[in-house]
């Protein structure tokens, strides 16, 4: 891609409302756009992130078993009446039709997926089932200052367990756990696995946290990693010893970016999902909910990597490979030189935004190199006669390479 | 993937309020389900066509240089006030939050992406931008018994072009006339460019129109292929001779399953979208939209093709490559026969859906095939010892052939 061509270019201010770390960055970077307050369009750079993380969650559900599936936005307020969340779920929009008809506009998906369930499973040769999707919700938060952290419109996976027996669930739970550690190491996120309440469903549930100052949550963790709950029910105290020992326990604020839930049977006996075990007897389905916030993600990602220039991108959900630089100061053997280095690179399957502004000063280009945060940076110019400038974001050093050298280190 | 784990299995009936051909044969098929009237689920087969489809068109897209984003379904009601389409939009639907704040929830984004552009152009330099979406839109639809035809909640891909001058508009008009017939024929569609009108916003538009009776337009056209015209604008009629001498010009239902529009600058005036000239004169923005149903593409594809026993997808929207099925008798040699199979095709890079149910005759098997609807149905059985039975699904013939040949078959 040619910066010349992309649409969302830098702006060296974000707008005034914008008052998020992440929401700052992202919006002078050419990623992100306030529609209305919580709500954002996905310029070209923020919807490939986005679908970087989105396909590197979806990766991992699909290995241990989950179906892909789309439930809708506009959901049935029959089904709400009947778990009582259509009066109870305070952050619930309603999408209103001239006549006045009311949809429940889809925060969550129980009152979905548990009456479709029920259509396909009769036996316990049905189970178990692991759905999931990666779809929008809509919230009424109260507060949406916080960018892509809380959103009254934002993607999300959720996938949900239905079970025969409850030592399978205790089994998939494990399991689910295992995979978002693997999941939020991919996605570069540093996410403790931290004990949560269970609300009205049950005793517990698991949450994964990104410490920050920006977090809205608080939690209590050992620095050696071997505890973490969140405040609101922790069993012990900032300053006092973990279970092992370690200690002294710290306290601090954390982004929730994902959560695991036992649902019990909650939803199942308030839909009659049942089965028949294999003495013939009805038995009700056990489930577990398994959520990830896709936007969220992305937003925790900006607002812990970065630094005074811009934000530094994990290899594996930046928007691009390489950013391209031409020193060109008008020459037209170092534009022909860049102009072929973006095409042996694109050759090479390397994914390039090629900075090919005539008009843009190098300190201006290198600026945005660094707002944008890109892994890698390549500059082609007369000083570096014949090699190429090879600059990873995130550090200060930079070596002279040439093309079929950079190429090789790409595809190590 | 087994049959025996796929989630969402064929069931013998649709269900007395699916009236359409294609939501019958969606349902049937375990491809969707109804959530409310004009509103389905898309379940793991469903979503794979769904996607299919979605990629095909991105392609194209891209290969015109359209620059993907994604905007939002709560939009600003200010906007929406701005062009006057608050009040006259009958299909909007309004989500609303239990302090009554109105967000217009998106039945089309001119509304965002115009304002959006605003930020971002300027000058004659930042021309032409071709910008498109896939995403959900939310339409009140009046009746909502089409099936996958016409939904309350259906997934778009929508296209908005800017222009500096005039021809540049019309150049790309026609550019996307070819790029719409060659998605169309991708998708196995056979879509006639139709003369539409052009509502408030021009003289005219075309219409992509897919003959068939379920379609609630009326077209007449040439059955040479030459002409072909929206009933309601049409310059001539039923019977007559087209201009190229044909003739009698026929008159039918058809469903539009694609529009392009030019927008002139009815939407730029409403915002102030203008850009300097060479001149440095601010000159209003010329627009364009290009419209595709995606979910409605599925719906059209199953309503055109199919026979009595189900759907005949065509290969590039089809959920699978394959489907593959062991009459087994419970010899376990036939299923070790039919498991290796399944390996090797999963090897050779097939996508093959394993019929692997025991419990399930062979008649209900070869039934579910055929329902279901995927290209290539393969058979492993004992009187067809060393061979695989190769039949594709729009054919009543059949052949006898090697796993090799098959593999081989596929590959060419």
């Amino acid at each position: 891609m040619r910066y010349s061509a992309l649409f969302g270019k830098t702006i060296k201010d974000a707008p005034k409302d914008e008052v998020s770390k992440n929401s700052k960055l992202l919006t002078r970077s050419g990623f992100i756009r306030r529609e209305v307050s919580g709500v954002y369009n996905f310029l070209p750079l923020g919807l490939k992130v986005l679908k970087k993380i989105a396909d590197i969650v979806r990766e991992e559900m699909n290995a241990i078993g989950g179906q892909e599936l789309s439930l809708t936005a506009l959901q049935n307020k029959e089904s709400w009446q009947k778990t009582g969340r259509w009066k109870t779920f305070r952050a619930l929009m309603k999408a209103k039709t001239q006549l006045e008809t009311e949809y429940p506009l889809g925060p969550t998906h129980e009152e979905v997926i548990v009456p479709l369930v029920k259509q396909f499973v009769s036996s316990y040769k049905d189970l178990p089932l692991y759905l999931y999707q990666i779809q929008t919700k809509f919230r009424d938060e109260k507060r949406a200052k916080s960018g892509l952290l809380r959103g009254r419109e934002f993607l999300m996976k959720d996938l949900y367990s239905f079970h025969a027996q409850e030592k399978d669930f205790n089994k998939f739970y494990e399991i689910m756990k295992k995979t978002y550690k693997k999941v939020f190491e991919r996605l570069g996120l540093d996410a403790l696995e931290t004990l949560a309440g269970g609300g009205t469903f049950s005793q517990f549930s698991h949450e994964y946290q990104v410490i920050t100052d920006a977090g809205e949550d608080e939690i209590i963790y050992c620095p050696k990693g071997d505890f973490s709950a969140n405040a609101e029910v922790s069993p012990v105290k900032e300053g006092e010893a973990c279970r092992l020992g370690h200690g002294p326990l710290k306290k601090s604020k954390a982004i929730e970016v994902g959560n695991i839930f036992p649902l019990g049977t909650k939803f199942s006996d308030a839909f009659g999902l049942t089965y028949k075990n294999k003495e013939g007897k009805d038995i009700p389905v056990i489930m577990g909910c398994y959520g990830i916030g896709i936007s969220r993600v992305m937003g925790a990602i900006a607002e812990v990597h970065n630094d005074a220039k811009g934000i530094i991108w994990p290899k594996e959900v930046a928007p691009h490979d390489v950013y391209l630089i031409g020193i060109t100061n008008n020459e037209s053997r170092i534009k022909e030189r860049t102009d072929e280095a973006y095409d042996s690179l694109k050759k090479a399957g390397l994914d390039v935004l090629y900075d090919d502004r005539e008009d843009a000063a190098p300190g201006a280009k290198f600026a945005d190199a660094d707002l944008i945060g890109i892994p890698i940076r390549l500059v082609v110019s007369k000083r570096n006669e014949g090699k190429i400038e090879f600059k990873e974001r995130k550090s200060a050093k930079s070596e002279l390479l040439g093309l079929e050298e950079i190429i090789k280190k790409f595809k190590a």
